[in-house]
Order: C-alpha cells, then sequence, then structure tokens
C-alpha cells in the first residue's frame, strides 16, 4: 500500500450527491446544481412527481451552504421543473417528457395470455395461505432474536429453524433427524444443486431418476455435468431393481411416498432394493418428499430415510405445505455428507434469509404449521373427493389414479388423445398438463415403459372460489 | 400406465400416522398402537413433554375408533410411559432415556471461542436493524398482496420490488435502470454465482479480479471453472489499464466506489481504460457497488455503470444497507444479457423468496430505506471520526486510509507487524482481519504490489454499546 491510498486524493473531480445522485459542474455552486437538476429530469432520471430531498439535507450532503440549494430550488420552480407546495415538499413537476420510460411501466414482454382457470400441478392454494399467523410469527421471531441473529449465520443455518425442524420430521415423517445432520436451503432446487455439487466433488458421474418428473430437476443435474440414466415405473413404483445394471451410477432421485407425477407409492421391495443398491455401492438415495404432508387414506407412507440414514439424504421443504414463494427448504444429511454439503454452500449461509428462517421456526413451534397442514390435509382431500366424484358422473369410463395422497391426480385417457385434450383445456382458458410432459427423454429408448395417455391434474392449484369453474371446465374437455 | 397404479393397491402394508408417524403391526389395533408409542418414546423419536395429538385427531389419521386410542393413551398413562393433565393433553413422561441425544441440543462441533469484541469487516451494525418498520412494511405488503404474488414469479423478480429499485438506483446511485433489466437476487453471492454461469455458457475462461478481494468470491469463481488473474491496485485504484494485456479475460470485477478493501475510489481515468477495454474487446464490467449507500465526505463517487450500461452489470444488496442476514440483492444488466441470467437461473424464481421482496420493496416505497440509509451514514461517518481522533492520539504515528466512504478503515502498521498485532488483538478479546488475508493468491508473483501491513477495519461492525470497548481495544493492540 503506497501513500496516496489515502482516498481523498484519488476521489474523481466530479462531484456527486449520494441520496440524490447529481453533477456538478464547475459554474457556480448555485449555476451548477441548477444544470443537474435541470440535466437529471430532462434525461428522465428524475421522474416526475418525485420528491427531492430537503435544502438542508442536500446542502449538508453537497456541502454547500442551504440558502444556494433553496435558491436553486425557487429558480427551478420559476422555470418550472420543479413545483413547491407547503406539506409535501418540493418535487419534479409534469412538464419534461423524460428520454427513457418512465420506471414504473415495465416495457412489454412476449407472454402468454394467462388462462381463467390453472390446474397445473404443482402450487398448493396460494389464497389459502395463512398471513395473519405468518405475520404473528414473523413478529415474535424478529422481537425475541438477538441482534446476531440477523447477520449472516453457520452454513448449516438457524439452529432454530433445524432444532424445530428435527422434531417435526421425527414426529410427523418418522425421520431419523438430528439438528446437526440437517441443512437449511432455499427450496427444493437450491438443495439438489448443493447435493449435485457435493456429487461432483465426489467424482460422481451419473445420478439414476425415475422416467417420470419435473424436467427443471432432471435440467438442474445435466447441468452441473451429470448424466441421469432413467429408471421406469411400474405398478410398484420406480424399479429400483434396475439400479444394479447401471454403470457408474453414484445416486438415484427417488419420489418414495408419492411418486411424481403417477402418484404411486414405492413398494417395500423396491425400498429394499434402493437401500440395497446403495450399501453395496456407496451410492447414495435422494429422497424428494415432496407432499409426504399431505396423506388422505387410511395407509399413510413412512419417509424411506429412515431405512439407512447414512445412504439416505431427506428433502422436504414448506413449498406444498405453506407456499412456494417461500423458498425454505431442508435436507437430512448422512453425518459423512454434512461437511461435503457446507463446502458446496461456501462455507456460509449465503443464501437463505435468515429473517425467515427465524419466522418458520415460530411458526412451526408455535403449532401453526401443523395445524395448517391438518386444515388443507381436509380441504384438499375435499377437492379430490370432489374430482372424482364429478369424473365418475361425467366421465364414468376414465379412471383416476394416485390419488391417496399429495396435491395432484393422473386422469387417464383414451390412447392418443392427450395432446388434443390439452389443447381443448387451453382454448377453453384451462391449464392443465399432459403426462407426456413429464417423460425422461431418454424413457422410450430402449426401456419398457408403460405409456399411458394421462393429464396430471393439480386439484389444489385453484383459490376455493375458483375450484368450482375449473372442474367444470375440466370435465367438459374430457373426451 | 397400467392398471395397477392405482395407488391403494400399491401401499406398502405397514401403516403410518401422518402428524404423529406410528407403525402398527397385526396384533390388535390397541396393542398395536401401544407398543408403536412405547418404541417411539423409548427410541427417543417421542421426546419426554411431547405433546400428544388428541385421541380424537390421532383416531381419525389413524382410522380407528377414538375409544381405542383414548384407551391405548390411558393404559401408557398408566405404565408411566406417558402424562395426562387437565388442561395441557397428553404428553411423554420424563422417564426414558432417548436413544439419541435430544434435538434441542446440539452437538458440540469444534468452535472457536468468541472474542468479545468484532472488527471484522463486511458487516453492518446488526443492531440498528430497523425491527419494528420492516415488520410494519411486511404487515402492509402481505396484506396488499394478491394471492398470486406468493407462488413462484417471474425469473426477473417481483416487479414490484424491481421497480421501486430501478427508480432508487437512478436517483441515490445514478445508474441507468430500469425494471426490466433488473434481476432480482439472494444477495451479491447468488448474482456472482449466476453471473460465473451465464459467463461460462458464453464460452467466457477467466475473469480478471482486484488483486485485493473476498477469497469467498474468487473461489466462487474458480469453482465455476474460471481463471482469475489478478490486476493490481494502486493510489488510483485497480489497474484497469494492463486488462488490454492479459489474454482471454472476458469480464473484470470491480468495486469502483470503494475498493475492497483499500478503500481507494477508482480514478476517472481507470474507469475509461475499463470501459475502453470492454468495448474494445466485448467484455463485460462486473460493478460490485458493495457499499456505494456509504460515502461521508463532499466529493461522493457515481456508479462505473453509466459509462456504459451495455457494457456493465452493476450488482447491490441490502446486506449493508440492512442486514447481511438479509438475503436480497439486484443486479442491472446489459439488456442481451437478460435472457442468459435468466436461464442461468433456470428460468423461475427458484431461491429468493417472494414475501421478502415484497416487503422490502415497500419498505423502499415507503421511504423508510433511505431513512435508515441516512441515518446509519450520520452513525458510521461519527465512528469514523471517532476512530480516526483515537488513532491520532494513542497511535499517532499510524496513518488511517480508505476513510472517504464505506464501514471500514485501512490502519497502516509498521512493515512486519501485521501477523503479530492480529494475533496479540485475538488474545484481548478481539477480532480483527489484518490486510494480508484479503490478498489474492498469486498477486505477489511476478506482478509489481505495494504491500502494507494493515490491519482492516470494520468499524459498522459492533454495536453502539460494544463500540466504545473495541475501540478502546484496538488502541491497545496498536504497536
Amino acid at each position: 500500500m503506497t501513500d496516496s491510498w489515502a482516498n481523498s486524493a484519488a476521489d474523481p473531480p466530479s462531484a456527486f450527491g449520494t441520496d440524490l445522485h447529481l453533477e456538478l459542474n464547475g459554474s457556480g455552486l448555485r449555476t451548477g446544481l441548477m444544470d443537474a437538476l435541470r440535466e437529471a429530469v430532462r434525461t428522465g432520471r428524475l421522474v416526475s412527481g418525485t420528491r427531492l430531498p430537503s435544502s438542508r439535507s442536500l446542502a449538508a450532503d453537497l456541502g454547500v451552504a442551504r440558502n444556494t440549494v433553496a435558491n436553486a430550488y425557487a429558480e427551478l420552480v420559476a422555470e418550472g421543473w420543479l413545483t413547491a407546495r407547503q406539506g409535501s415538499g418540493t418535487r419534479v413537476a409534469r412538464r419534461a417528457e423524460p428520454r427513457r420510460a418512465a420506471p414504473a411501466a415495465p416495457r412489454t414482454r412476449p407472454t402468454r395470455r394467462r388462462p381463467t382457470y390453472s390446474l397445473v400441478p404443482g402450487s398448493p392454494d396460494l389464497a389459502a395461505f395463512p398471513r395473519t399467523q405468518w405475520l404473528a410469527a414473523a413478529r415474535r421471531a424478529l422481537t425475541a432474536a438477538p441482534h446476531d441473529a440477523f447477520g449472516r449465520g453457520d452454513a448449516l443455518g438457524r439452529v432454530e429453524l433445524r432444532t424445530v425442524v428435527a422434531d417435526y420430521l421425527a414426529r410427523a415423517r418418522g425421520v431419523y433427524a438430528d439438528p446437526e445432520r440437517i441443512v437449511i436451503c432455499s427450496g427444493f432446487h437450491h438443495g439438489l444443486m448443493l447435493m449435485a455439487q457435493a456429487l461432483r466433488a465426489r467424482r460422481v458421474r451419473a445420478v439414476a431418476v425415475e422416467s417420470y418428473g419435473l424436467d427443471i430437476h432432471r435440467g438442474l443435474l445435466t447441468d452441473a455435468g451429470l448424466r441421469i440414466p432413467p429408471l421406469s415405473v411400474d405398478e410398484r413404483g420406480t424399479r429400483t431393481d434396475d439400479l444394479a445394471q447401471l454403470r457408474g451410477v453414484g445416486a438415484v432421485l427417488l419420489t418414495p411416498s408419492h411418486q411424481f407425477p403417477t402418484g404411486v407409492a414405492l413398494h417395500p421391495d423396491r425400498r429394499a432394493a434402493a437401500v440395497d443398491w446403495a450399501r453395496a455401492t456407496g451410492g447414495l438415495i435422494l429422497e424428494d418428499d415432496y407432499d409426504g404432508e399431505f396423506r388422505y387414506d387410511r395407509q399413510p407412507v413412512g419417509a424411506l430415510q429412515v431405512l439407512d440414514p447414512e445412504r439416505v439424504v431427506y428433502f422436504g421443504t414448506a413449498s406444498k405445505s405453506l407456499v412456494t414463494g417461500l423458498r425454505l427448504g431442508w435436507m437430512v444429511l448422512p453425518e459423512e455428507l454434512v461437511p461435503e454439503i457446507v463446502a458446496a454452500k461456501g462455507h456460509g449461509d449465503w443464501m437463505t434469509s435468515a429473517l425467515e428462517q427465524l419466522t418458520l421456526a415460530e411458526f412451526i413451534a408455535s403449532g401453526a404449521y401443523e395445524r395448517q397442514v391438518r386444515s388443507m390435509r381436509l380441504r384438499y382431500r375435499r377437492r379430490r373427493d370432489q374430482l372424482v366424484a364429478a369424473l365418475a358422473q361425467s366421465a364414468p369410463g376414465i379412471r383416476v389414479t394416485g390419488i391417496a395422497a399429495g396435491l395432484h391426480a393422473v386422469v387417464e385417457l383414451p390412447r392418443g388423445t392427450e395432446r388434443s385434450v390439452v389443447e381443448a383445456a387451453a382454448w377453453l382458458g384451462l391449464a392443465v398438463s399432459g403426462m407426456a410432459r413429464f417423460r425422461h427423454d431418454a424413457a422410450d429408448s430402449g426401456q419398457r415403459l408403460p405409456e399411458q395417455d394421462a393429464l396430471v391434474v393439480g386439484y389444489a392449484t385453484p383459490s376455493d372460489s375458483a375450484w368450482a369453474g375449473a372442474l367444470d371446465a375440466l370435465c367438459r374437455v374430457l373426451p
């Protein structure tokens, strides 16, 4: 470091205000300030209606006498650039048309017309988000938190949240959890990204995936440089017994409780096969328990993780139980994997808001989380029953499957009709997904895959007020 | 899809409760339930004090008669496994020692002893976070938001936030901003990660960096497979005039307003050199405006971005102006780069909470953000003045530089004393960083670099109540 690192020497000669960024020229302070303000209005940097700082505070910022600013303001008011009114301060007048578009008017980008109804799977009923209880939890959490809770925390995530999540998962999902093997992340997408990084660091080259699933997850894995050989899905769930025949696979991504989107639960034999494969090869099972809380029938399905907590990574989120806009999830890790995920996170909590972690911890600890899950379970179950009943009446030949759990159902269609039904629905203003869009690209090459034309109906997606209309539209497009 | 994808057929035979996960065996419902509860207590899945669901709701979940559950509870109370008290329900008794550690007691991991005072740079005063105003903004934002605001949004981020940020940046930082070229991210780390992905997709192999900076940022770039040739820093800031001599560099990461950590502002000639290089080579300038809001002296420095908005990516965050635990940042992008960053984001908002985006939008729109910045600017400026005065008195031979702006200062030390001063400070319970830890690994190989023993003193880090003690400790360790 040399002498002249002293800042004042190195500052550029042009002067700027800070809250109000102004470039003053040398021609006298008042004139310079007036020129700068005119220029800012002319170029649209200051849009009409913007309130200017008080003459006192701008004078302090610029290091000039208050009167200099007050006089400049007064002259610009006289010129019509600014307006001054008692009580509302000095503002930019409505006269000058800015060169650039006003910031409040976003440029039109090509967007699809919004459908009237959506039964696209993947979203809970956003209208049911318990705003008041969430705000109450935020208030309690933020009021009680020590100051240092607002800093960047432990790479594992806030201990308050990890503790209540461990407790909740043990109780509600039978997961073998411990706060020290839980890592908080910004939802499943972030968790899977961290996992992909850790797998790459282990020199894993391939992750087996289910032949049906979300293309965003497959894309994330391939973007990370991983191959994704598919495992086909049949009536007992994903064919984990085929894992042994795949070469160089270091992990398998599964949705054991309720395969997405087919809705089948992984049979105990297939669970055992997955765990046997993991033990024999040192591989990892990535368990995406995306809707495990929503099981309606007598025989709920526990998490696979408990079969071998040292070989299974359990992923859960608040995206289905609360709302997708809340980016909070948790991974329960084999003990040896914790430092690897911490390294993938950059040894710090760089992504996930501490404030929302504290709020969710309080929301769970207060019992509000489980009350919300219980209430939504009743509501979704009712919708599922209404869906089944409506279809039985209006399209009696059509089977509905995958309905023991979750937020979506599979509505089977006659062979060759899927695409035309999806298009007819779009014409009626109903957004709904065909089964084809969830199929692995490579799924039909060389592997025996049951293929069935079907709709994947997200019956949780509409609000209560839109539900009847959406269901009616669905019944009308079915053959 | 085959017939037997119908779920009930494929469910595993063991039965689980959902909110209370229980495995019932075949030996009669009541006996099975009792065995399952005993096992859950014995293995520590149900810790002592846990409140069990009411007999009615557990009965509904399991599909058994309420009396079956009530009787099982009563027998387990008699056996001492559970306790029942009027008004507080049925709970797990204190008798059984769980096999695993209670979830509330995290296993001890090796952690460093917490210092009494911290002057480590990079954090604002967390005690000054305006909790009440933030909660008020959250309440207004969440109450007013339409339901679909709680879904996963546009990959650019919430339009409410992009609109007010565009307006704020134009006004306060002179940035040429437009909501359609702003992308919201979870802080600078996330923004830089997206940028690194987009650069890799453009086949960029190297990003020039400043020879002093944060190793976490250098590590992020090298983890993304990018080379990071250093540019040395002198009294006019980073030597952007050397860019033309570097081979295969597609971008340069700079802190033009207040170089981190040396504190020097980039000279206008160097700004012009960076822009000339970018125009000549098609390269990009990544402007990390990490503390641009905190400028104390007469000659504040504007953002570099305005010199060429199509060649400069501007990064800002709420980490210094509010708190680091709030993971919210913004990138202002050249228009052609927007689709590439959207692709790097996975075409969706997978990381950044919609709720906090809405809250920050309301916080800025209400004027609370600028009030907070203004108030903290006064507070930090006062601390800076106290630091300079205290050092002038207790260590009159020592120069303090980089103090025209920001949340940290550079305290120069006699040659060869840096490490011993940092260690002496640690002995006194004061955490402070030496300049060496910010130096680029390759910085001293073959390049002329001014090297100066120094402390980087984060004077914003302590709370007001800890500030005097921290300053006193600092004065005592200086030679």
